[in-house]
């Protein structure tokens, strides 16, 4: 059990939670907020192309290069980082991985948790590992799983943005600001040594949502946005103030 | 010009802001936010059945005693509140009302907004008031509406909620906790003589989301949660934090 | 008032009620329910190119024939008809207009109510018919409309089969089964001379849907269906009972 | 194989069918149709927190208090009831409970089905029990499946009310008077000891329900409707009558 | 590897491609296309009811038969085919399966794909079908996949005619004129002896697609269309030119 | 009438065609389609905000400043342009302009029309053209508006891209290649001096179609695409072909 604020990233590939939601864990982490990332596969058959285009790669190479990568990069935005090697494409999903999640979720108890978007066309291992975060957090709920254990409350649950977001039928309604952090994230985001040709794409994504988080202000005279990220909450917010 | 902090609700008729926005009026008015009610109709024709089973009835009595109930209402709730009589059933919608909103909310310069639903097969006028306010909004943030004054921000647009919401494909992603706030709506309910047979009905509605509200609290010890608004947002929150 | 019950149907032109609802209209009156045509226009400017293409056509000539077909295959389907002369193309929408059908559902007090989608990409008047429907019902409810007379009660609205059901997210929720007065329908299809191009569809259209009810009956030894009408219901049905 | 009519209720966990579908029950039995339930679960490890608060349970005990309060309800509803124990959070899904369910269907030829919503993000057990019930439907369909066993006709499937209906995307179509039978509804629901938070948040959804039932009924002088529950159908209906 | 275009069909039954695709098998065959079917099941237990009505029939000699009924289909319209036998109501759904269909992709190295709509509420074979043809042709994008195969690009995947459209929220974006090989897909139709009824409804449906087409076309001299083919898309369409 | 291929864009401000359809008017400009462009306004009130921080502005200078800025514009991609100016914030819709539209519908015959997306909370302009667009398209098809002349055939009609896409339920179908005539819209962009804030925007906008473009094409070895467009079609494609 622990006493400090935490947040769960649930990331279907070691390299997801860096183009997806490194805003929003260096952004917590520096409010005090411990952030912690599961990743539930290295990505190393669906997301490594350039590193299997290399003579002699084998898939353990692979994952050992993914996971320094995503440990660099969790490094950098200050959040520690577990690995299931649960395998992808297809990513495995059953009893035994709920079951996993579950416990992590009771031993974080965290006060939010940020995974991918429901549907996408283009990655069948993204809205799966969103569905076992989902289920896992259900079962984390419920009395009867591993009785004595503290249960855990309802902690809200952001959809990050998915690489067509359209496509996916993804629509935000958080625009995190993310200007105060964005150096760490785009530090973060060149630790990704294989996939090079995303880092302008979603520094771009970064600059566009920023864009947007200021046409979205209620209040004119507001501080600088220039970078963002999006989410999509599953759940309605509670709260006591609209403003 | 305004500097208090402000709130703009645009009411098809003039007592639906009572059942729909009650509690988040006398909320955010306890918090120093000073609320304003614009209540484009008297709701004479459609709404004001029990008034007119009563013998020798005109449209300026009714109109009259609506106007009563809505001012006791917007009293208790610590609002001010302007009434535009633009006829209801079918309410007036054109370039002059839409002017005449656009010029409220350069004046009131609102932190937020909360009007009505999008859809609604049960009500027409319901709608068509959602529509000249997000309209309203947007030629008052228009530099050349007006040239010289002062253009509005980006206020947040809350839909409240309607009669039967998932017939109007209305969903709810704000769960606002007004139990500190319940006795001063319920007796501005109580204005309402003409429809006390949505008092029962909207006391309910409030108990209903408050528990949905208690499930989907991220804290387990929350306070207690007994009476709930629940609002669709409009437009994609900007914020720092998730949690 | 009447005392025998009825049915309103509301037709943006005057063959729409043929192609789409003849089927219900026979078998009601068949039922005893009297059926009553509303024809907001003859379609005489955007659904009679045939006539058109006639020598020396004038807008009044098409009018005529249009009335001539469209009260002959009232007179088989056995229902009533009345043609408001709005214009199409566009379908003139104003106030006046549903105050006149408010009072035509007034007169009437329909069980129900037939008449177009509220989307069709192709034919802006018909969801325009169908809003103004909608609207009227809406405004014929209300005991400030003409204080006095008899408001109505909340008939069921069903939205008749577009041209191209897909596209105007149309999805039906109620099968038909015309098969018993067909013949009376395809009567009525072929008073349309200026539309024949028509006929085989909508009689294909009949047979489809004819075998897509049989697919969808609960019991196995049901009676034979060969030909259906499908319409989708705005509102929810009432009921004791499920089977 | 039944002469007599019978209907078919699937609820994921041994409560759900009370606070979901027992006005249903009641109503269908009182009109002579045989009423069936199956609970696939118990509901032992995510729906019953008021038992395993007290001391030395264990999952066999919580099961028994279950079992017993279930069949407690359903002899009041007059019903019968049977138990797979499949397990729940997560609910067991696979081919040879597909099978049992499809041989339920064939003994039973229900003329109707009740079970859960499509989906629902706070429960992963009631969609998946909803897609059993509706796969093992269609399996009991297919001539080759178990040949020379009668097989079923097309029974029309309902999805009954879940917690929160707004985010499971659950829209009513159906509203079923239960004012007969709210009482037997009401005497089956306070069977429930380990839920009793639920039985006043029910008896809301009853009268929210019945009002709403009232607000769409075509006749004026109807008889009175005060409780009420709420169905999707998944299926259109098929009739030879709209009213 | 193959050096002629190639399109992939993929059907979970062994007669689903005649009645859904056949004229776009014809179509492209005609225009030098190879087009490869590939069936997962042969629809034994659910789609061959007049066969099990046969006496002593064995779900072998209903394969037997079936599998040659296919084949004079496909021989009809040009196509190579080929059968997975994995059994139908329900279709198995794995890894194994998974990976299988991958290969098929990379041997094929298709142009385009075509397989089921997403959501049948009648029938869970075909979107089972449709996801995995949708998530092999993922994985046989991956490098990691079998390391050193040629990956595929992204075919363009169409989604071919459900048996009621609507009720499988099936869209049509795209209409094929296949009057040119109308003749063809009739005779492959005929060699369904065992879904006699449904030779009309499918002929119904090619013609209501075509007078569709017609109606959708550009150009008014357009050459005449009378049987059609419709389709949903489910990428966007990579294009220089709008026209 | 023409004989040259033609296509119509139809834009509610002066600018929005060159931010959204600047690539696909050159593009089709340069295969020898003769693209023009309707401004229904100059977005002289809503989208002008530079120009009315200016001192002594008007609007009649306003208007020139627009004017001359997107002939400017037009002119580098290669289309003609006129300028209807029914006013801005809110822009003008009556039957007078549908006939205006209708008329220059019937005189250029498009093979094709652009225009705005159906829904934009943030700017009520753009689906009032495009629903003007839409329906002016639909009274150019009808013999009986200004009978004699040449009616028109079904032109695909595209939404482009809103400024915040999925805040306008707007989904992509069609990815347009525009590397080809990057230049050439980057340079009708620096047109717009009153609006350099969206100079890169759009630039990004342009850079990330591109790159989605790239993920959705079915041959490997494709030509390189850096920027694109991306365009909503409202209606089915007929085709013969499906690569």
């Amino acid at each position: 059990m622990t006493t400090q604020k935490t947040g769960l990233v649930i990331s279907a590939h070691s390299a997801d939670f860096v183009w997806r939601a490194g805003g929003a864990i260096a952004l917590h982490q520096k409010q005090g907020v411990q952030m912690h990332i599961v990743c539930l596969s290295y990505g190393e058959r669906g997301e490594s192309a350039k590193l299997w285009r290399q003579p002699n790669m084998t898939e353990e190479r692979v994952k050992q290069v993914r996971e320094q990568e995503a440990r660099a990069a969790a490094d950098i935005l200050g959040a520690t980082i577990e690995f299931l090697d649960l395998g992808d494409y297809p990513l495995q999903a059953d009893k035994e991985i709920l079951f996993e999640l579950a416990d992590i979720y009771r031993r974080l108890q965290p006060g939010f948790v940020l995974s991918h978007s429901l549907h996408d066309p283009y990655n069948y291992d993204h809205p799966r590992a969103a569905h076992l975060a989902q289920e896992a957090r259900i079962i984390a709920q419920a009395e009867g799983h591993n009785p004595g254990e503290k249960v855990i409350a309802a902690p809200p649950f952001y959809c990050f943005e998915p690489h067509q977001p359209e496509q996916c039928n993804w629509k935000p309604d958080v625009l995190l600001d993310i200007t105060s952090v964005w150096d760490q994230k785009y530090q973060a985001i060149q630790c990704m040594q294989g996939q090079e040709h995303l880092w302008e794409y979603y520094t771009r994504v970064a600059l566009q949502r920023g864009v947007q988080a200021k046409r979205n202000i209620g209040i004119i005279a507001a501080k600088n946005i220039i970078y963002g990220e999006a989410y999509q909450s599953l759940f309605p917010r509670v709260t006591e103030n609209l403003e």
